[in-house]
């Protein structure tokens, strides 16, 4: 893997947030509020809008009413506006569809960009959003696992290669960790790539896409993992626990996914380590290795290789699925 | 120290519940229910009735509208109503004021008896109370530190050797650790007496009294120590935490002392051990150790010792407090 | 499932130790002193013997140097050398073979009864064993998971309706929880039983018999599941985990089942809670209800229910296994 | 307080290591490396170079053997070599002491600028260190707390306004809380620093100074700083524990100060959050707001302002401390 991150005239500070397509808002809230620990910032009535304890923007996660499940978008957040013109320029330049949203229009947020990137995916760029209370030290409405951020994004393309030198190269993206795609190819099946110095603000994927596979929400403590699955089961999601708890061995995270009412998949995501010297060499791992996948041996399902959330377009339409380049299931998995 | 468990022809099981005596209910479940996580079984005009998440029987709290802070009576279940008659008749002989309680008399208890003891404490026995739902696995319901169930008690009189005796071989606990008195004393300046197999259900302490120093709550894990006083924090409760988190010597115990905001003083509790081989030779600890206190340490503050709740007789009278008849403030406390 | 309590003239006062077999007394140890966090009490030509940090006595497991793997013997501690003549008194009656071992032919063990039961296992009574320095302060030297003791047993008898009124009618358990055989069946699929007041001691399973299906291990605190799961696979022992971490519904308990590197099964087990109350009716559940075996939903592995381990008579002989009488396997297990 | 984060033409990325005066070394390693689970990754005759579980560079903690106790030069890491020559120039034409070590003059470092600061601190700029392997996913090696990596460090001098304005200005650092100074006063008493995006890579407090506060170290989780607290009492350290456990206002960090056995103060940490949007308004606290050092409520003791630790000249002198400019000792401490 050639490592070269591209230098950028803008400042991608980080994943903002992520929106997820529901077909009933109140079931969703009680999914998410009630028995995973989010906060609700706001509602109206197409929309409820999260945050977890530690943001103080208004929020990580934008629940949409929609007839389908899916991912409608998703955003980074940027240092200026400045920024936001300069990423419009690039965009305009590469041909993406994009448009403005005014202040205001998407709830909290101030004046933003949503391209339609060259991977496939509906991408938000803004600069500005509202500050609201900081929960962090409100530990009394602490409950659960207690979700403290939108930590990451996971998403599946047919080539990861081409996704990983789209955002290191074109976007300033660096790499901490990745996995190299089974002999012959010589290209990178996955890479996990930050501009805020943890392991990822996203993950590019080979397999079935563009499609998300999946966010990660960090935890305060790696207990969260389990009091997140005991309060599941006991409110009556036990099906909603689809893979662990386990450890990765990339990132290093304890784990468990999720899926919402809708079958929206996301992780709950504790452990990972700062990657602030980040020209750091990235680690590399083998697809075959099952300790890549989970230090404790045990595989994932089959289905957490074929499923992911379909995206959308600035239009509204679903995006289709396109099969992977290379073998994208490794060795390991049943 | 002699070490001579009696024979009884009864069966104390373990200790049951305790009633504090508060001012305002609402303020008493504000800070039990709201902050502390315990739950609320039910609730007349005079009394709210708390469980903890491992408990089956319809309370070990109650807390009482009463003129003045303080403890009115703790109780321990026996295995049968004979146990009772049993009792019943020792306590006749000892010449010790009592009455019956009857079934219902106390919300959701069985035909019970009450008894001054010899050592001045107004002290219920029973063994039959409602089973109500079990908390334990609904862990979307859990808050805070979890108190899981009343634990122990810890009893202050001017002489505890006393006391030792007269739970040993008169009530047949067993002795799982004791302190020694500081010389030239040979008696016992503390011990930790059980019928349930864990450390203690009653600690008997030499201090200013009959008095009751606090009750003890066991939590589910040690992060609940944590736990608990940030959400205390969090709401408003800092000034109740008065010693801790610290770990004891004696009982090897994770511990916070609380108060409660008529004062009254509680232990949160955990990591204590089986003693189901209870005939095993006691723990010895000096007074003056630190260790005995706080392996970690720091000495408990001078008013942890000097202050104690007062407890009351059967027709609702203060019991005045004895000075002890020896050194009762180790050397290590400023 | 009747439920009755037989009345005995000798007091069991709870699980003992397990022998496992090994094939290589150093790989062994490798695996429980410096990948488990077990201590070696002592050792001679052909045994380890081990001890968990709140462990008082000598030893709670004995590695036997053996050309197969499986279980020698398991034992119960009795209250008294009185409550051993009582037993031999019985198992004579009932023509089980039995020999007595002399103070110290168990190293460490006072004068103790081996029987071959009418279940078909071996089990050796004792009531004196040597004290040993206690570790559960010597923090500096835990390790891992840091297993406190060993608590309990899990034997499959072809018929466990058979082993239930065994332990409970002739040798005086309670039970706690207790699962239903499928229908049509009216008999005891499982029960968990108890002479110390935890969840069990022993749990008699339907399978195939008789054999030990695993020894169960405490743990401090239910960190510990996760940090012995993590010094696991990073001492290259990931192969060993065979099935969680998660919850169980019967006993509460979150739990990982392990392989020794003979293949023998244990579990590393936390968050039980206290049956004191020991005549409360114990808790139901069914077959098929997979929060039985998990509240957070993934099913065990066929394998785990298949494999067990061979146990042993008192002269060296394996005991064949009997297929069980009736569906032992859940209708979840794929 | 004025905010205004400086321009500048180099890049500071964090931390780097701190060197602490041991006068014995041996002692010094049996209790960093034994008690607290530091890692050695080399030593000499007069130094022992340790590093935490996330480190990857070859230490962050370096042991000097001296004939006192105290700081002797603390360091950053910066992004480039160029970095550090635009450094010397700035340093140069401030007229502070300065010499150029040579690669591996420091074992184990790259080239690597040392100077004299303005605030009368030697501090040490380097861009290369050696690679080490990285033990965070050698779990079966953690111990104890288990520290991941330096995190910050805390400083005193007289007047903090003119150290918040340094770092700031200067050196191009971000605030992300301070606590104004006692009224009249409208400066800074205290700010929290950072070039990482955590809370601090330098805390800048009023004090008796120049001098070192303490380090503070990370921990992976919050039980680490109990379970720090119980080794280092089973291991005879009772006494190294200074302060806490609690959890800090400022920060949100539980923490415990703890002393190594020459009197050098140190911090175990854990619980902060990331500040990537790093010009977000900091947050202010007033000095004598208790929460701001405990939200638990329990002060610190009063020892805890008065002593810290004396710093030294490039050529090892001794720095004095001068008095600060204002009152340094919160109301609330006794």
């Amino acid at each position: 893997m050639e490592y070269r991150v591209g230098k950028t005239d803008f400042n991608i500070l980080r994943l903002g947030h992520i929106e997820y397509f529901v077909q009933d808002l109140d079931r969703a809230r009680a999914f998410y509020v009630d028995a995973i620990g989010l906060f609700e910032t706001a509602r109206d009535e197409n929309h409820i809008y999260l945050r977890g304890i530690e943001d103080r923007d208004h929020h990580s996660v934008v629940l949409t009413r929609s007839p389908t499940a899916g991912i409608g978008h998703f955003s980074f957040k940027v240092a200026s506006e400045e920024d936001l013109e300069r990423l419009a320029h690039k965009f305009k330049g590469l041909g993406c569809p994009m448009r403005w949203l005014e202040p205001g229009e998407e709830l909290g947020q101030g004046r933003a960009l949503r391209v339609q990137d060259p991977l496939g995916f509906q991408v938000e760029y803004f600069a500005e959003m509202e500050s609201v209370p900081w929960l962090l030290q409100s530990y009394h409405l602490h409950r659960h696992g207690c979700p403290t951020r939108l930590d990451h994004l996971n998403i599946l393309i047919p080539d990861a290669q081409v996704g990983y030198e789209w955002y290191t190269r074109e976007l300033g993206f660096y790499c901490s960790e990745y996995t190299r795609a089974a002999a012959p190819s010589d290209s990178v099946y996955g890479s996990w790539l930050f501009r805020k110095p943890t392991i990822h603000d996203i993950a590019v994927m080979t397999g079935s896409g563009p499609s998300v596979h999946h966010a990660g929400f960090s935890l305060l403590e790696p207990m969260g993992v389990i009091r997140a699955c005991d309060a599941l089961a006991a409110a009556g999601y036990a099906d909603s626990i689809e893979r662990g708890p386990a450890r990765h061995g990339i990132s290093n995270a304890l784990f468990v996914y999720l899926r919402d009412p809708d079958g929206n998949r996301f992780e709950l995501y504790t452990g990972d380590y700062l990657t602030v010297d980040r020209e750091r060499e990235p680690i590399a791992w083998d697809l075959d290795d099952p300790r890549r996948q989970s230090l404790w041996g045990a595989p994932p399902p089959r289905r957490w290789y074929e499923e992911s959330m379909t995206v959308y377009t600035l239009d509204g339409q679903a995006v289709p699925k396109v099969a992977p380049t290379q073998r994208a299931i490794p060795a390991y998995v049943d």
